[in-house]
Formats: structure tokens, sequence, C-alpha cells
């Protein structure tokens, strides 16, 4: 059993590791902190856990996270670069789910995140967190920076058609990603903005001027390219809860105009347990994989244009941050890499 | 393993039977049958089941149900009552998610469901599906009539008031069911009223001069108590997907003033696995129990007054139907009643 | 021209006070105050109102409050009752939002809003804001208490049945409301239990211990009945932005066994600009009601019971606080009743 | 006054036709149509209308169309191209809210709408109802073909850059029109994809390979830029009722770089009622238009690209529909063109 502790499990991603690992078969759930509600049994918190989760939350001064194999960090940036030196000194490995091992580049994280990075060295011996990009350096990892959300799903997109084998297939300099999603992107702090009276049944466009997810998909497009990509990204907020729908341009080479892009990428995603490219036509729904660690894509040639669109759904909940966690956790510690993560998406 | 037919699996209920059974480690999935979709596979009709059911629809002309140990209807009401016999004859189970095997009383029944009832000698030794009033009778049963999804939550809330054994706590003849219920509850079928545009951001109450659940409470109720009960059932719409949530009022006689109600619930369920009564004071939400076959029911003395409020919430598509058909399939072929029922909800 | 002041417009009833205001014919909106958002256009903070509300929030300490003829109170409990004795000196008419002048006795209103009351001689002069049931008073009144959202529903229901000229028709011991509620009514405070992933695609009661709309709404009945009355309050959320939908029940006395009680509402409300008696039979949509100051009532007699259930829909921040409150108005300054208040609900 | 006709007012343009021309002052509403709902009063289908149109469905085959002095069709296509020369020839004006007479070309017509066309010669002589773009035009018209929902959006956020006046800013050969809709888009037909139990809680894209809003919108934009120009064009499905969100993409010509793109948009709407240009920076919501006429744009240069993204939000009902007709109507006969339309939006 993999002894495992979460720092930080107050939020909606926290509260989705829970759900995962408390039916995962090798995990065992030993300590979960949160400051504000230490002694608080979690499943009073989430009755939706009554009976399956049966700890309390710990307070972190004195929580035995040395203890764990593995530490999740479901936390706001900056919790995990402050406490990441004194687990792995423990031998602990390290998850974090938010952005303080995303970005390569301390001055790029500075510029985004507006704090020093605590800690540049284990930064640079950290690895990104997206399996079907880099999987054998998760492997041999002490400490994982997870993708974000919208990033896995761009990423998981765009990756067929800029990896070099691919050929020169898309311009790299005109990439856009029009992407959407539910508001528990959002996370789950008392604010206005996310009140179902302000943002239920409309739909807007947010961070449309720079959002932190743009350097970390640019990065990753880059590494995925092994040449530096322009990108432009447009986020804007469903009036729905989970779900991330990205909708991909990319503007062809002329000589790729007769390229099966429905074969590249049946052929690049064949053995992937967690990537579903649909039939050609196809237009997912993102609760086709609500509440599941599926991502699922289609690709489109658009009409009288030398465009393709690339449509990718995931729960951002999920495959967007604790499932791709609990993924991540099954390679470090060579579990197989779908265990407790097959559960069939809830529809309707 | 069990070997399973599913009869009519493209609606609500269907998907739902399909996701359930999918992941019961007990249940072989041979044949699911639809006239419209005859040929289609399962996963193109609802891609959430792409790689996870790989059978197609059959006609049912010429579908081996026969060849199963159970099959399932997931029909509209009459369709079991008039391929019950056959089944029955070739040794085969009967699960029953519509109506037919409801109602004890067939005038009861042609009068709510404006059609005779096509085998009365097969309905008298059929039982009705609700494993916490009658779990017993189940085991033994070849006809299972599951109970209706509000019915499951105003019966399991009451039951612990009627019962013989808990003494003359309430008034039998002022039961009152305020119930709430999501969409899915209406079904798959293309109609104008349950559009996102007309039901959607909307609440209404609905079937208030008689609905076909009524009787079936009745029955039920007064079954429990032993003895005729009067009930007033409101139903109405919520704009939400899944989810019943029963408030139920009950009027307390005069010697009752003293008991304690929720030591009295929580005692009867104390076994239950599928049951649990919340901490007194709770109010349930019904997203506690999204996607899973979990009841919760809380109860509240009501102040300056002599009602108890029970409320109850549920899952329509699990407990409220396909969820607690598995259950029912589990006892009938003595397998751990909670096999391929555990799935956590999905919160938030 | 009726010269209005606004204190405290950065709400859902502010808001709401400044879309009906900026239509009306004969108010003139001068000042609009909010510390916190002080020299922000209006239109700035709500898009809506862009090219309609061309005046900024001002500093409360010195708004040109004086010089309305009257100012309504959009803020929260304590603050009308701060500022009443000064405005009325000045001659300003006031119409409060908010509970300061809702119940008559002080005691109850400490004891529910958990503060002293700062002017019992004015509460004791002023007037409760619900017009179908003392429009007279109204006109004279210097102070309105404006009848809170789910008071209003549950009043308007009862009314007919509670009169002492319509007779002994029901029991004023064991009246029940049971009331569902969009979110907008818990106001635009950020809060975790209102935010889209919180209260979206959820259903649940809350409150049953004691809501501060029970003592209102037992005070008005009990003025309504001419005796006290006894009453069960269960509201609960529904997750929709806007509407309530009050389910009342009554039990009918022996005697009234044979009452019209379609004619008797029809009667009641047959001039009544603001309340629509459905025709029998009738379940009405929160949505027929939307953004209008309507309210629309339907009356059933339930089968095999003695009970009365009354379905009442309105539009919480219409006729539910800001739309009424803009009738009081018109009937203060002896405007039409309906001027400015005849736009027609929003369905879809 | 005008007296005004409707046919097919069965659906959702319809009950806002019935919605914005009860409330205008100049219009007097005589007749409307629906063979199904011959004789119904139109209060009883939409219980918003009850005591506001008193008018019953009228037989189309013996409706006194004639002597109205404008007809509107909300019909389904195909109608009021059969309805036309009638009624043309009695001196009504058609004003057509389906697709007959929006494209010009009939072999196009033909194509996407899969009928003949019944009247080339009016279509011939018929104007496309988008007042922005052709305001002079309109006003000389009998025949009014109104443009569509999402062809409304994208052409006036495209519109002050494609204009020859602007010169040759973008690259007229890669526009991208990633739009969003609410579902109230699809119609009031019963069908199964737009229920609330399917279209609630998700996201999807459709129609990519090809959807009868494609042609019309390069139709008008290649009218707007005086020559062809190629778009691209992704609809997708937003789970809420009303609202269109159009996220428009432009590549600058390199000369362009440093236009003052918020100027030209704000000097082009300048004197437009219904366009209203938002700040610098602004993102705005479909529900800052919710049941409103208006338009509202903002304007943004994406960093480290040579895209413009602008963002356009609408009332698919109102402006990209039966508001939109209003105001044609307003031309027509020439009334101030704000008449009847000034309503504020509904917000929250």
């Amino acid at each position: 059993m993999i002894k495992v502790g979460i720092v930080g499990g107050t939020g909606y991603t926290g509260v989705e590791l829970l759900r995962l690992l408390a039916q995962h078969p090798a995990a065992d759930l030993r300590v979960i902190t949160s400051r504000k509600e230490t002694g608080v049994p979690v499943a009073d918190m989430y009755a939706s856990l009554r009976g399956r989760v049966d700890i309390a939350f710990s307070d972190p001064a004195d929580a035995p996270l040395a203890d764990c194999d593995v530490v999740f960090f479901a936390t706001p940036h900056g919790v995990a670069m402050s406490q990441a030196r004194d687990l792995l000194a423990a031998g602990v490995r390290v998850i974090d789910l938010a952005a303080d091992f995303r970005l390569r580049d301390t001055a790029e994280f500075e510029r985004w995140y507006k704090m020093p990075h605590a800690c540049p060295d284990i930064l640079e011996q950290s690895v990104y967190g997206l399996p079907e990009m880099n999987r054998e350096a998760i492997r041999r990892a002490k400490v994982v920076g997870m993708a974000g959300c919208y990033p896995t799903s761009v990423q998981l997109g765009f990756l067929p058609l800029l990896e070099p084998v691919a050929g020169d297939l898309v311009d790299p300099e005109s990439l856009i990603a029009d992407c959407k999603s539910g508001v528990s992107g959002a996370g789950r702090g008392a604010s206005v903005a996310n009140l179902l009276a302000e943002a239920g049944d409309s739909f807007k466009a947010y961070g449309v001027a720079g959002h932190r997810h743009w350097p970390e998909i640019r990065q990753g497009l880059s590494a995925i390219a092994g040449r530096p990509v322009r990108l432009s990204f447009v986020p804007h907020l469903v009036p729905m809860i989970r779900g991330i729908h990205s909708t991909l341009y990319a503007r062809l080479r002329p000589g790729a105009a007769d390229v099966d892009f429905q074969a590249l990428y049946e052929r690049r995603y064949a053995d992937e347990p967690f990537v579903d490219v649909m039939p050609a036509g196809s237009t997912p729904e993102t609760r086709s994989v609500r509440a599941s660690n599926m991502v699922r894509i289609a690709v489109h040639r658009l009409p009288d244009s030398d465009l393709l669109a690339v449509l990718v759904v995931e729960d951002n909940l999920v495959k967007g941050a604790s499932g791709q966690a609990v993924q991540v956790m099954n390679i470090l510690f060579d579990r197989p890499e779908t265990e407790g993560l097959m559960q069939i998406p809830v529809l309707p």
C-alpha cells in the first residue's frame, strides 16, 4: 500500500483526490491537513464522503507527512515549494497540483505568480506531470509539478501535430486555443464572480490579456515541438460545474493538405488509456468525460480554409487535476497506470 | 458470473444500468435490445461508454434473452409484463424498472396506467423491489417490480415512523410528501416541457391532481404500517439533472412528543449499507448522493408545531432506479449486496 | 417627478431597483450611495445599465439624501433604522427593503436579528409594505418596512383563506409553507455556499430550525386572521437565479368541504393588478413571472385528503423586493400603482 | 398604429415578438396564426402573456393577414416565401425571421436548405435585415429577410474591420468565428438533444462541417468588405437559455500594428443605439444584454501575436431575432428606431 498524505484538502481538487484515493486499491490515506479545519472530520465537510473517509483534518504544523510515501499538495500556489525540501529529505515523493513546479523558468514563474521561487534547485530536478508527454521522466521523478487544467487539454490536443516526428504539418507561430471551462476551475473560494446568481445562465471570456496557464502551455508546446511556438489563448467561463472544452485552431502548411489527421491522432494515442480519439466528424461533449479521467479528442479539417480544428474535452477536476495526479502516483510507484481511475463517466 | 440482458437500454435508466453493470465484477452483460437502434454499438449512442461496453443493440425479436440469468426491463410500462412469462419459463429472473409489477391491485394498475394487466398470476407472485423493506421476499423472487424513484425516497423516509414496532407515533391519515425531482426523472423522450429552454432556470409543481407514484407510495406505506394510510403527494420539477429531495411531514401523536426520533432512525437503518441517517440538524443536499446508490435522511422536529419533517435525498437514476435494481440483482444471486455499488458520490 | 435616493445599491435588490426606476416615467434618480464603491459609475459595476444610469455611487457620509422625496434602503439589516430619523425630519419618505421595520415587536426583532432596535418609536408608526394586505395604511405612511420575499408569497397565498370575512375555512393552527427559492435571494455577498459549483445542479432545504422570515410570516398571517396562527416554514434552495415557488398546505374545516376555493381566490384578487389567479388545475412556473412584478396563484383541493394546496410563484427580486418597493412608492406618491411596473415576464 | 400580423407564433421567436409588440406603443397586434393551436388563446400557451395578449391563434387558412400593415414570419424555413407574393399584392410588408430571404443566391439557398426557392424575383428585391449595415435599403424595402442570430453578432463584430473605409487592416482570408449560443437558439421543437438532462451541465461544438449560418455570414462579410472573404465558423452549445457570445479572430496586416482599434470601433458605432462598444480591456457577459436589444462589443489586441480578438454578446432572441425584427419594423414605418425596444437588460 502507498502511504498517502494530502496538504490542503478543502478545495475542489482536494475533495476530488479524496474521492479517487478512497476508492484506490493501493492507496492508504494517512493524513490530510487544513489549518482552518483542524480537527474536523473530512466527512463533516463533504457529506459525499460519509462512511468512506474516516480521518479528520490535521494541523499542518504537526501532521506526520514525513511518514508518507507521497504527499499531494492541493493548495494555493507557493505552499508546495516551501515544504518540498523537508519532505524530499525524508524520502517522500511530492506531487504538486498547484503551479510551483510547472514553469521551468523562475523569472517566468515570478512574473506570473508574483512571488519569488523558494527552491530553484528542486524545481530544476522536478518533472512536469503530463504522462502522455513525458511518462518516462515522471517514472524517475521525486517532485512532479502537475499540468494545469487548460494546459492538459491544449497540449494533448496539439501534441500529435507539433511533435517533430509528425513532420512540418502546421504553422507553430499562429496557434489559437479558444477554451471554455466550468466554474469549478476557479476553485472553492468565496467570490462574487462565481456565485450561481452571477455566473449562471451567462457566458463570458476572461483573462484575455494574459492568463497564468498561457506561459505553461507555450512552454509545453515548445518542448513538444522542439522549437518556440506562438499561441493565442482565450479562456471562457461556462455556466456548468465540471468540464473543459478546448477548441484549437492550427494553420496547415501547404504540404500538409493531404495528410490523414484522423489516422495521425489515432496512431499517436493508440496506446494511451486515457486519451480517446473520437471517430471522424465527432463533436465530443464535456459530459462524456464527467467525473472520469478520460480525454476525448476530435479532429476536423475546416471547410474552405487552411485550418485544422481540434476539439478536446476533459473533466477539469479529474484529468485536469486530481485524476491525473493519481495517474502520476501510479507511475511513480510502479502500479498499473489505470489503477483506481477506471470510473465510467457519469451521464446524464 | 451472472449473465445479464437488458431490454430497452436507450433511456436514462438503461444507460445508468450499463454504467453500473460494466463496472460490476460479477455481471456479464450479454445482450441489450432496442428496436430503433438495432445494430448500433451502444458506445456510439453514449460516448461515455466508449471502450467500456462493446456490444451493440440487438433486435428484440431475436435477442437471446432466454440464455441470460436475469433480464432487466428499462422500458416503458407494459413491456415487461408481455415478455415475463416466456422468460420465467426459461428460468430467467426478471427485474422490471417500469411499473408493471409495482401495484398489487390490477384494477389500480389499470386505472393509473390505462392498460389491462397482461399477467395477473405473475404479478401475484412478483415482489416489490425495495430491499430495506422486504429484502427476504426479494431473495426468493422470480420477478421483481422495482420501486419507483419518488416512492423509494418517500417510503424510506416514513418507514421508521410507520412500522408497527415503532408504536403509534404519527397520524397515518395526514401524511404529506412534498417532493422535488431533477428532470432526468422524466426520461429521455423528446418533449417540449423538458427542454433546457423550458425547464431550465424555473421551478414548478406538476401532477398535483394525481401522479402514478401516489398509489404506489400509499400501497407501500400501508404495507409498512399494517393499515391504510392517507398521503398527499405534490411532486415538483427542479432545474437540475439528477436528484430527488423529498420533504415529508407527519403529525405526531400527543404521546410521541418526547420520542428521540434521531435515535429511532439511526437504529432502524444502522445495518443498511445504502441509508445514511445524517446528524441531527442536517439538511442533506441532493449532490451529496449524486451518481451513487446512497440515500441520506435527516429528521427534524419543527418548532412551534406538532410536525415532524423528514428530509430525504437520493439520486433518482441510481437508488431511485438502476442502482437499486443492481442491488436487487445482488440479492437475487446471493452476491454481497453492495457489490458494484460503492461508487463515492460525485461532488462538486 | 419623484426625487429618489437609494442607500446601498450594489446588491441584487439595488440593481433591480435601478433597472425599474430607470424605466419609471415619474422617478428621478438623484443619488445612490455605497461606501465601498464611492465614485464608481453605477454602470461600471453593472454593464446592463450602461447608457441608462449615468450617476456614480456617492459616499454615504455626504450624499444629499435629505433632498430626495423618498429614499430606498437596499442595505443589510440595521442601516435603515439608524438613518430614518434624520430623513423623516427632513420630510423624506423611507422605504426599507431590509427587516428593520418588518417585525412589530422589538423583542422579536432583537431575537431574530441579534441587534437592538434603534428607533422603536419610528417602528411603531411604520407600515408593513404588502399593498394587497394594507394598501390604505401604506398610503399614509412615512416609513414602510417592505415585506420579505418568502413572506410576500406565503401571505398572498394564505390571505383569502384566513381573512375573517371568508369564514372559518381552515385550521389556522396547522399551516405549512414548503417554499423554494432561487439563489439570488441569498444576496450578492461572496459566500462558498452560493457558488455555482456548490449550489448548481443540487437541491436542499435550509433554515429548518428557524428562518428570519418565519416570525414575519406568522405576524402577517395572524394580522390577517385576526388571531394567532401557527405555521411550519421549510425553505429550500433551487439551482436557479430568480424565483420563489411556495407550496402551501392548509387543513380544511369539516364545514368547508364544499367551498369553491377557485371562486374565492378569483374574487379576492379580482382588482389586484399584480396577483393573477390561474385557472383551476394550473401549476404555475416561476419563469412565468420572471423579471416582472406579477404573482401567480393556483388553488388545488388535494385528492383523498382534507388538504388545500396553494401554489404561489413570484420573482423574489421584483414582487418579492424591488418591484413591490416601487409599487409602494407609487402608492405613497399617488401615482398609478402599476406605473413603471408593467414589464411582461421574460420567457423563455 | 401599425396593424401587425404574426405567422407561426408558438416558437421562441414568436413569443418574444409577442412580448415586445405587446409593449410597443405603435403596434396593434391583430392576428397570430398557428395551424396546431387554432382557437387557443395565446396566453393559455404562454402564461407570461396572461392579461397582456388577449387574442387567440387563428387558422392560417383564413387569417386576415392581408388587412395588416406588416406580417412577421416566425416560422420554419420555406413558409414565408410561399405566402409573400399574396401579401405583397395586398400591400403588406413582410418581415421574415427565417432564412427564405437571407441568401442572395438561390443555388446557395437550395444547397443549404434543401428546397427550391419559391420566388426568386421577390428574393431579388428583398433586403437583408441588419440595420447597422444597410439601414437605408431597409427603409425602402417591401420584404426583409432578417439576419440570423449568429450572423448578427459575427457581422457586427467584424464590420468596422472590413469596411473598405477602414483601409486594409486585416487579412480577409483567415477570419475565425468561434461562437457560443444558449439553447433557445435551437428553437422550441421537441428534441432529445436539447433536453435539460442532455444539454445541461455540458458543453460541445456542433455543425463544424457546415452550418447554415456560415454562407449567410460569408455573404454579409463579403458585401461589407466589397470582396470575397474566407471565414471559419465553429458554433458551440452553452448550457444556458438565452445569449450568444462570439469570439472573433482576425489577423492584422503588418501595417495595422499601430491602429487604435478601440477608437475605430467607438467611432463606427457612435450613433448606433443598439451597439455598445465596451471600454478597452472589457470582457462582456451575455447576461449584460439579457432580454434586451443591445449588442456589446470589446476589442482586444492579443499579446505576442498578430491577432485581434473581438468579443460580441447579444441576446439571440432579441437582437438576434425578434428585437431586431421590431427594429426593422420601426424603420419600415418611420417610427423612432428604438421605440418599444429600450428594455433594460435583466441582471441577474
